[in-house]
């Protein structure tokens, strides 16, 4: 049930539940400083900066832009990538294109196979509302999805996944993908699509040389996979691949038509560190933390420990503060060391702290607050937090 | 708003509202392995058998139980410790002490600083419908917390929190924790309660020997502190520390009054293998999977990736399996070698995997699924999950 809110300009609100509406209210018009923490914060500019940033390079380009959810978990942020040219969204998980499709999204792609006769029930419901998409690597699995998108009179597209040198899921390329897609082909309500490979063990890889040298190895095995199929007979209509961290190299292979980059639009420390990349895009989010102690002159305690920043990928930095480092994380605290003692951080002073992963870090949060010049313009819940099923 | 629902002795269900029970319900009395995943999973039994275990240690000792919440974060878990003779809880956020107050505990310990006049007031708040305690180690904090007391005429306990080698928050021992005890006791509305130690920096050390030594190293720092203050006219009824790893050392030292143990309920791979506490407690706690490939005979592909499994302390394994080693968790999948071919795990199997750590793989959860002799019996909201503030 939705509310209309009569909010001015500066208060924009979408999409949101008449309770959330009412929680998050008192928080528009706020300066970011006056926000209790931990709060995951979205620079408003700078996330939409990455947005148009995205959209201009992929109007040079054969392959067309399809974000990922799975960074974001948020339809409206879904919505604006679309406004400005991407051809649908991907999701890792049914919880996410059900959270999206909900919010009026139909061109739906999830990268990953979808098992079990629960979820699959699950697929055919969004195929009802959707155009959606799924990939598979396993013969039993399209069998499963066609029977039950006939007994539904859904239709479901699919797109067979090719393992590329990441070694996780996918067929391997050549007799086995033919295999597949010919599977579906003669199969009633599924449609073979094209092919998907991820070149995940590429995307990061900080030298940028070294980069393109892998992510190309890794998509040739895809093309090589096309060709063998289109040589037997079998069109292939979409190839999709790539990530943030190739965006412009798998982008750039002509034969590739869609692109799956996700963590473009908020950033993190780590691939703002991938050269080639991080300077294309702006680190538009953070997590504002408090000062709870400082027991010593050389050490600063915050409230942002491992429920509300992922490390993973690293130990996340405070941003625009010098001679601080945060050098642990545990569950509730972040421990920083300070190596300048006249840093005058003391209890109840907050900073921002940059994350270095955006994914797991938003998966943490019950919602983003949206920050212009300072002050909160919006707050989104993230709709798909935890909708790991 | 709550319903009573009639549901049947296996069928129990407690302290949630009608939308979440009308939500759970289809769950209540399939088999675990009917669960769609991922799904975390506890083991009444063996959580129940932890619960016992526990209180019939500190049925020997001077030192009560005030286990903590940040563990489970679930209401209905810390009224079963109480139950079994815990004197309170223990909590580290504002979020969590409501979860609990809200649920009618009454006797909470929030065992971090509580900063900033947005949470000084929820304190307070709080302290309106409960005996709260707080953690301080800073004289503006006490001084804050305490006009806000005076102004709405509750009352504060506080426990002084002592560095006792961990070097995160904690006054150091000796003068300046006496000097914050007088400050306390001569400011209104908060009263001097006690000292607090965490000797977390020894908790996790596998080697019984080494963590003895060092627990009680560390805890004779807050005995001494105890015996400065005393000796100068302070008296010091509390004597708060210890975690899961320390709970029989610490424990069974005269001056503690309270232990704040927390894992020990659901426990993990990590406690796990803590000589002299492992072999007491049953691993309670589980990650239901499927297998969503097996692109080949030595790989096998789950779904549950880091959203849902928390690896800071070591890469999650499968239980009751052999023949698999997960050797890798991405964003949204585990890889698992298989070592014995022979092992047919296929798309669509299930299988439970046990987590390194208890405390922020629950935070990555919504709910609880309670199994009894195999048999969903119970679904619990965990409703303190990322109550970070």
């Amino acid at each position: 049930m939705k509310k209309v809110v009569n909010l001015d300009e500066n208060h924009k609100d979408v999409g949101r539940s008449a309770q959330e509406q009412s929680f998050t209210m008192p928080f528009i018009g706020m300066h970011k400083t006056e926000l209790d923490t931990p709060a995951l914060l979205i620079d408003l500019d700078k996330m939409e900066a990455n947005i148009r940033t995205m959209a201009a390079y992929f109007s040079t380009v054969n392959a067309q832009l399809r974000p990922h959810v799975k960074t974001h978990k948020t339809p409206i942020i879904s919505h604006k990538q679309i406004a400005a040219g991407a051809i649908g969204v991907t999701c890792a998980k049914l919880g996410e294109a059900e959270a999206v499709i909900h919010a009026g999204i139909r061109d739906v792609l999830i990268a990953n196979q979808i098992v079990g006769a629960q979820k699959i029930a699950r697929l055919i419901n969004l195929a009802k509302h959707s155009e959606i998409m799924v990939a598979v690597d396993n013969a039993q699995n399209v069998q499963a999805i066609s029977e039950a998108a006939s007994a539904k009179d859904a239709n479901v597209r699919m797109l067979v996944e090719v393992n590329i040198g990441m070694d996780r899921c996918g067929v391997e390329p050549g007799e086995p993908a033919l295999e597949l897609a010919e599977l579906i082909r003669k199969s009633p309500n599924v449609e073979f699509a094209g092919l998907m490979g991820y070149e995940g063990h590429t995307v990061a890889k900080p030298d940028k040389a070294a980069r393109n040298a892998a992510a190309r190895e890794a998509i040739q095995i895809l093309v090589d996979a096309k060709h063998y199929l289109e040589k037997r007979g079998v069109a292939v209509p979409i190839m999709s691949g790539g990530g943030t961290g190739t965006f412009n190299i798998t982008g750039s292979i002509p034969e590739m038509t869609e692109v799956q980059a996700g963590s473009y639009v908020l950033m993190d420390a780590t691939y703002g560190n991938v050269e080639g990349i991080g300077e294309h895009f702006e680190r538009a989010l953070s997590v504002l933390a408090t000062v709870v102690s400082r027991p010593a002159p050389d050490r600063i305690i915050v409230d942002t420990g491992l429920k509300v920043l992922a490390k993973e990928f690293g130990i996340p930095q405070p941003v625009g503060v010098t001679g601080v480092e945060m050098t642990g994380l545990s569950e509730e605290h972040g421990k920083l060391l300070v190596s300048d003692e006249t840093v005058s951080l003391n209890p109840g002073d907050k900073l921002e702290i940059l994350p270095t992963h955006c994914c797991t870090t938003v998966n943490l949060h019950d919602r983003y607050y949206g920050i212009r010049n300072g002050i909160v313009e919006s707050v989104w819940e993230i709709a798909a937090r935890g909708k790991a099923q």
